[in-house]
């Protein structure tokens, strides 16, 4: 499994994703899934990817190859819209799944890849799609300005309460970390390292790029300072009407403070 | 879709449930998931479902019928150990798969329905399992103290955290809340009113049956009680090494405040 998210704020953009990929639950390993392209000092790209592993390299080697020997229709390199490119690289996916989709299907493997590509042309403003398998897409918005990909459901309720078009670009990262690792602990499969991209706005370029580890210090105490901020959260609840009212600023959740207010 | 969850913690159980239903999307009512059933003083049962309304509406039926007429087998007032009300149950639900399966199938239609029963007879410790459509069913353990059916990844990032065999009635009961909250905000098919029936152990009777509604006072400083402890406890995360300190002790999610520091 996998879980990538992107988040589009008014100073930028903040693309993340887990590490984690696995072949049957013996075969499990590590491999990065955040893709970055700059083809030209007036353009930027971010490609998260979820789904088939093969089928994710293969679009990535032809997006990669058209680089190299430019076609004469579109590319990243000559899509003057964020649009453009998502359509190219959504056209890219549906070839791939339609080349490899039945030999797949016949074994009972999906072929499919479902991409987030984020990113800016000097002139356009920043942007974030979300494109199918199927080859279509859309784009991120300020009433909902975050898009997710593979194992999205448990790390949604913190995007719901949280994300918003004024969190700066580093409230933004913390945002996907905390995300990210509430959805790894709930499902094994999705795991560190955990990527970040920090692309501020009209700056074609990435101000920060994040890997870190199982065993990264920062990693650790974001998710205890999470956790112990959930648990405070927790603790200051409103009590039922038939109970005690709570002690007020208990630093931390004490078992037997809340068994005596019971 | 529903979403309903158990706890099973050393002072007894607590069992939640959502009301919404639909069928289809433009037709969405409110539905009693959770039944109570005391069929003599000493033993009571409670059992949560998710799935076919009819399907549950029919082993719901079979059941009251069982207590009714008693059948020469088990019934929920003939077994001896909670694991054979488990197993009765988990009888009837797969007979009633295998009776409508076939004929909703054939348009399409899923005849299953998952359920969760939670109780006590007499001189047996308490219990919560977890039955299939299939008919067979597991228990809670205090490894893993919630059971969950329908809708269960939003709601599971809190109970990870948090569900501990040690919590008090009222936590756990206030934790069921959070987690179906936290899943109706996620999810437009889950929804009050939130139904909590609280059993302390070796009571053989609730001490509390919730009904919550959409505009319930509770539920409302409940949900913005939770949402500002979340956004505090977000705002206290620790910092990327190239930001100043978080701002000590803001009461609450200041967007400039935030946006200064970074």
């Amino acid at each position: 499994m996998t879980y990538c998210l992107g988040l589009v704020v008014n100073a930028g953009l903040v693309l993340a994703s887990d590490s984690r990929t696995n072949a049957g639950i013996d075969y499990v390993t590590s491999v990065s899934k955040l893709h970055v392209f700059q083809p030209s000092p007036d353009r930027l790209f971010v490609l998260l990817s979820a789904g088939n592993l093969a089928s994710t390299q293969e679009v990535l080697n032809l997006i990669r190859r058209d680089l190299d020997q430019p076609p004469s229709g579109l590319s990243l390199m000559s899509a003057s819209y964020l649009f453009e490119a998502a359509d190219y690289v959504g056209r890219i996916n549906l070839a791939v799944q339609c080349d490899r989709g039945p030999a797949l299907a016949a074994h009972g493997v999906s072929a499919e890849t479902t991409l987030i590509l984020g990113g800016q042309i000097a002139g356009q403003p920043p942007g974030l799609f979300l494109i199918y398998p199927q080859g279509n897409y859309f784009a991120a918005s300020p009433e909902t300005p975050y898009l997710q990909i593979g194992e999205n459901k448990y790390g949604k309720p913190a995007l719901d309460r949280i994300a918003r078009p004024e969190l700066s670009l580093e409230d933004a990262a913390r945002l996907c970390l905390v995300s990210l690792d509430g959805t790894s602990r709930s499902n094994v499969t999705v795991g560190p390292p955990f990527e970040v991209a920090i692309y501020p706005r009209d700056s074609l370029a990435l101000s920060y790029r994040l890997k870190l580890p199982q065993d990264s210090p920062l990693l650790a105490q974001m998710s205890q300072s999470w956790n112990a901020g959930l648990r405070k959260a927790f603790e200051q609840l409103p009590r039922f009407d038939w109970e005690a009212p709570p002690t007020a600023d208990v630093p931390e959740l004490q078992t037997g403070a809340l068994a005596a207010s019971s």
